[in-house]
């Protein structure tokens, strides 16, 4: 039956692509306001035709459909002007991660092969080494705040300068007609970062990002107004433009045509200058900026004034939660990655919220969240068999969205892997709560499987952090006969805490075994105090060094 | 570069099919509340069950895919049941309008060729006369609340009776395993109420229906909290579940997971006692309905608590809405039509409200609203060419979205015309403020040319509206040799001002002249006196009737 249905002739089959975020702005929001720090203001009107502006300079520098342009800059107008411009003129765009090592910058965009690289002046001594010789880079863009001018930056490529991009702007025309094309087109690329091996690169098309887009604004849309998104919020990232597409917020407040603030580089007094000036009322941000922006507040003795802000890329801690709703912060949790466009869950607040204790409340916040509108997530035994809900029921998170990466960018094995039996899979151990709400316990790499169980090295290190002496603890796995693996304990101790003992620390693990928090074999074969913990770039524990450190002291 | 981006061999590719809307209820809202009336109270978890078992019962009368499953019900859990499993099994629910007089009702029926027919006791007495002889139908369930059996009611085709409708949802499984299919299949059916020729089939595939939910969920979650729609609301239909899905709100409101009452067949005590009793707090209806309710509590000295609510398919006046805002409804105005699945625009509320008079507050809430994400709403000449916006650009409103109709079903001509140009043609005359707000001043139909100008025959059946002496007016185009056409009045005096003439009411419309609310040559060229004004079936003016009785007396 269903082909009777025919289409009229001239009936417009609607692609989801990106300039369509863009048909409610252009109607309605041509007065809204755009800032750029203390630089820039202007209206969508003149974003509107900047869009335009930026699609005809790189038209003239005779592209192909499917070329990648690479952008480095600090989160600005012109970051936004080209998650459009880019994009919808067929183009790719790689939004390059500038806090990688310089080795991993330079690695990330010798993989995406650009052809266009944007590239603001503060990052000239980055690219200074870049071997052009063999290099994809055909023309350069030189974004500038600082009079940096771009005259002898590049050596004997600076024929590869198309020039300066407010000049470039100014020089051409204010109305592009965008093509149509096929929704599955790629728009965007980017870079995880590749804590343990090379960066691999995530892509998505023009359909996923417009889903993201709409279901962000339905998600944050549905909270209510203290803490979630409507007509009237003035909106700023404070995770950077170059990260998973800064939440995907730059294309949903676009689309919904709100007020929107970037604030360049992140520096504490910038950010909280442009909360309070601004009226910023919704933002997202990873716990170190958090921390940064309340200890400025703190300092100037200034409040947030209820200023809403999710929290995502490492755990929101109880304490951080609490000390930012002091300060006037509406702070809870989302959850995403690289591979998720990034939103995946976000904490649930509700008009009719059932009666709950400070505690109760605190605690929702730091958890997960609840799975976003279209979002399947389920909790997976190593079988690839769904386990259920329920505290006692861990396992990996696995995802279907419309908006999850379909591979690795030529890393093929790594998108089969990532794919395994038809869910994504997150590498991240979790529970899910009969509610919904996913808590999660651990990375998958960094879980221990001892007996047949599976042992959180986060919740050992928690439980082992309460102890007063310790100032750091790393819990790894290390191969043992009997039972696989068991835990390992890695202790920094405080420098006036010298002469604690391992059986003192060991004591308030089996404290918690006492009171039900873990279980016996969660207890650590073995205690280790060393004077330091390996980290990663980012700063994070690396375990994988650890447990190579230690591999050797096996079988304990 | 794009076929770079290879997908993982088992990545996957998320189709927009309606069982998705399903994802996060399934996952956070099993125990969020269902209710019918007075007869029934269930959780979405007897919902999903009672989805399976109503797929399982499908599944036994071995449908192809793409059969049609028509429904005859008042609003009620079934409705909402048949909603989800009847697309989900890849048949097509065709929602029958049984406020059409019956022999339309039968018309629809047999032009949409439904295998299945699902009714409701209530409406036995309009089939007992279908001829099933040569119908379509070959299986029907009944449906019933009063205790009326379907023994003896089909005569000769009780052999077609499948069963009722709880007996056979209890006699099967409670799983089903949905198939995945093309997101472009078709998921709905429906009839334009046809005041003028038969009724005309539209029809919606599961892409546009999952894009129509996430747009209105993103729509009306942007509003603040006193207008829009967030966690924690209550939802209850107040236009028909046959009429355009009931504004696409089963199918958001299921998403989301609010709690959700069925009113069954509306009453003005039932609707009232429901709003109080269940605390709904967000409704959509027309008008009339919107009278009978206000009528209904102003009686019983109720208040409706800040209930929220969309008025569509009539225009709401100003008085009515001043009347329902001091009744403490927050009433607003949603435009949309039968083709467009439905929400095009919505009035706007911004937590940034500007100052504004209560008259300029209830003026917008008059307004058909503003265009609501992702639709493309322009104001088009005669040439087919876009005017702008400004009050003095009139002409007809074309759309683009993701969810209207492709064409009319089996009517190809008429479906080249809606598509004419590659917009959607909505035969409304309206012009758009700078500030994205859609005034809707004529149907095209209705519209007046006259040398060259259009006038809008709405605007001065208002204006003559407030001579004391009429009851009720219309005013159409007839044939001129000068200049087209030219405005005559009808007019229908009060019982008691048998005494009016023509210069008393021409009067009226000289006094707009003079304060420029008309143009001069608005002013109707002749009036006549009539004792009654031809009604379509729905009770609107029968323009096209009174064109045809007057056409004789041309040229004026």
């Amino acid at each position: 039956m269903s082909n009777h249905y025919n289409s009229a002739p001239l009936a417009y089959n609607y692609p989801l692509i990106i300039k369509q975020l863009l048909n409610r702005a252009k109607t309605v929001s041509q007065d809204q306001e755009i800032i750029y720090a203390d630089k820039i203001r202007m209206t969508y009107s003149d974003l509107f035709a900047r869009i335009n502006r930026l699609a005809n300079v790189l038209a003239d520098l005779n592209l192909d459909a499917g070329d990648v342009v690479a952008v480095m800059d600090w989160d600005s107008h012109r970051y936004l002007e080209s998650y459009f411009a880019i994009p919808m003129s067929e183009y790719i765009l790689q939004t390059v991660n500038v806090r990688l090592s310089p080795e991993k910058v330079l690695y990330t965009i010798n993989h995406a092969k650009p052809k266009v690289l944007m590239v603001n002046s503060e990052f000239a001594p980055l690219i200074k080494d870049y071997q052009f010789e063999n290099s994809s880079i055909e023309h350069i863009i030189w974004l500038d705040d600082n009079g940096i001018t771009v005259e002898g930056v590049f050596g004997d490529n600076q024929s590869r300068v198309t020039g300066e991009y407010e000049s470039l702007l100014k020089a051409v025309d204010d109305e592009f007609d965008f093509p149509e094309f096929d929704e599955n087109t790629i728009a965007t690329t980017f870079y995880t970062s590749g804590t343990t091996g090379d960066p691999k690169g995530v892509f998505f098309s023009h359909r996923q990002l417009v889903l993201h887009s709409m279901a962000e604004a339905a998600t944050l849309g549905m909270l209510p107004n203290k803490q979630g998104v409507s007509y009237g919020d003035v909106y700023m990232p404070m995770t950077p433009m170059f990260h998973v597409h800064a939440w995907g917020f730059p294309f949903t407040a676009t689309m919904v045509g709100l007020k929107q603030v970037y604030p360049g580089r992140y520096a504490p007094d910038t950010l909280l200058d442009l909360i309070i000036n601004e009226k910023v009322s919704i933002t997202h941000c990873v716990p170190t900026i958090l921390q940064m922006v309340l200890g400025e507040a703190q300092e100037r003795n200034a409040s947030f004034g209820g200023l809403k802000m999710i929290i995502g890329g490492s755990k929101l801690t109880e304490g951080l939660a609490k000390a930012a709703l002091a300060q006037d912060i509406e702070v809870y949790t989302g959850y995403g990655m690289s591979e998720t466009a990034p939103l995946i869950s976000l904490t649930e607040f509700s008009l009719d919220e059932p009666e709950m204790s400070e505690e109760e409340d605190i605690a929702r916040r730091c958890m997960a969240g609840k799975p976003v509108l279209m979002v399947d997530a389920q909790i997976w035994s190593e079988k690839n068999q769904s386990v259920g809900t329920g505290k006692d029921k861990t396992g990996e998170l696995v995802l279907r969205a419309p908006w999850l990466t379909q591979s690795y960018f030529k890393n093929d094995d790594a998108g089969t892997e990532l794919w395994e039996n038809g869910y994504m899979h997150t590498q991240d151990i979790a529970y899910m709560r009969p509610d919904g709400y996913i808590n999660i316990t651990d990375r998958l790499k960094d879980v221990i499987k001892s007996g047949g169980e599976w042992i959180s090295s986060l919740e050992i290190e928690t439980i082992l952090s309460l102890h007063p002496s310790v100032a750091d603890v790393s819990v790894i796995g290390v191969r043992d006969k009997q039972w696989g693996e068991r835990p390992m304990a890695l202790i920094v101790l405080k420098p006036d805490a010298k002469e604690t003992s391992s059986d003192d620390i060991k004591a308030v693990a089996e404290q918690a075994v006492e009171r039900g928090i873990i279980p016996k074999y969660g207890i650590p074969s073995e205690f280790k105090f060393v004077d330091d913990l390996p980290k990663t770039s980012v700063g994070k524990h690396d375990k994988k060094l650890m447990r190579e450190m230690y591999a050797d002291q096996t079988e304990i």
